[in-house]
């Protein structure tokens, strides 16, 4: 018996920003594959599932996402509705295309469900739009995490530093990096900034400031996930928005 | 009397994309304006509220979007719950800006409920990863819609060559412009596109190509809202995910 395996996003934390269609796969599967930070009341909403979590352990990248592929064809191979339910959006910076592939290859069906991802949090939280007309109309999310194998090392800063809005994952605990590699790009130093932490949870805190400040807004921040989300579209709105509309 | 306004993302499309949070306030408002293609069955979920659809007229932007924010300050002063709910996410080419200061500068209480943005259901609707590890780390989104105003009109097309994946909203009708600017900064022909029209909605439709054939994909399209992925990342994953496991 071969079931189907969901590749299905959890949204960036507060447990309501979960899809109603991700809490009825929740609700009808049998097995659940989860990441580390997945709120216990979207846990809960799989009654019926046994539930691995499979969140990576710092260092050790590359071994866990071969177990966890081999985990999902496993349980894909044996069980009917499998979720595998993913932090934010399966499709940005989740992994998918491995965890696509391993079911594929092993012939299991497989179903990608969007979800909220972390960077429309943080805009929410920071009460702000990434597009403003006039001003930004290019959004360009990115990481600048260091993998193994040909990467180039600055197509992120190259691909941060075109956008007139830049959102960075994964990016707060490398701020002095940050900021010099977009100033170096000619990102202005002044270029206002926001850093978000727990975007939608309840230990959300978010710091504004501008592009050379970004090492000490960071040193501001826990340890929970953070977003740098840098451009105009950030600063108060206001002014931009007014002087957009008497032009 | 003053309420509060919830600028709430609609998600792409499909009814049961919706997030938790937005089906529980629908269901509280007292006033919901709408854009015009949200699927009546979520419009359902508002049963105790004054709908306005506010969809936009082609060639009125302008007046349209100032009709707007008028008509959600009004409501805003008469009522408690005022849902303004926009396709995708509000925060991402969704006009927030003007409808965030039209609530602050009259002194109503607003907030920003993100949603599943349709570049995300179009990932899902072709059953990739926007980010490939190894490959591509950097996703763009992108409007080429021509404003008035100051704009640059060449800011999207540069940010968009910059990414590794690059996601265009509103632009399959442009498609001999977009891959005219495209190829003149330097992204090469032959580089894997895919066209989703009506992302996650039952007339959703996918077709593939090369950069070089984006006229002739886009044709083959009906009068849906159409999304145009460019990138390494759409096309089949399973070589490079295996050549990225093998290097």
């Amino acid at each position: 018996m071969t079931g189907i395996v969901h590749l299905v996003g959890a949204g960036p934390g507060a447990a309501d920003l979960l899809t109603i269609r991700a809490a009825r796969l929740l609700a009808e599967a049998d097995v659940v594959l989860h990441d580390a930070l997945v709120d216990p009341s979207v846990l809960a909403l799989a009654a019926n599932a046994k539930l691995y979590n499979v969140g990576k352990r710092a260092g050790r990248p590359s071994t866990d996402q071969r177990f966890i592929c081999r985990l999902l064809v496993r349980v894909g191979q044996r069980h009917k509705i499998v979720v595998r339910l993913k932090g934010g959006d399966p499709s940005l910076f989740g992994r998918a295309a491995e965890e696509l592939n391993a079911c594929r290859t092993a012939g299991i069906p497989v179903s990608i469900v969007p979800g909220v991802s972390a960077g429309f949090a943080a805009a929410a939280a920071l009460g702000v739009s990434l597009t403003l007309r006039g001003v930004s109309r290019s959004v360009t999310f990115v990481t600048p995490a260091i993998a193994q194998g040909g990467e180039s090392d600055d197509a992120w800063a190259h691909a941060a530093a075109a956008a007139e809005t830049a959102v960075i994952y994964m990016g707060a605990t490398q701020a002095e990096r940050v900021r010099r590699e977009l100033i170096a790009r000619g990102v202005p130093a002044d270029r206002p900034i926001a850093l978000v932490e727990s975007a939608s949870s309840a230990n959300e805190v978010t710091v504004r400031g501008s592009l050379s400040e970004l090492p000490e807004l960071a040193a501001r921040l826990g340890d929970g996930p953070a977003l740098i989300v840098v451009g105009e579209a950030v600063a108060e709105a206001r002014a931009i928005v007014d002087a957009a509309a008497a032009a």
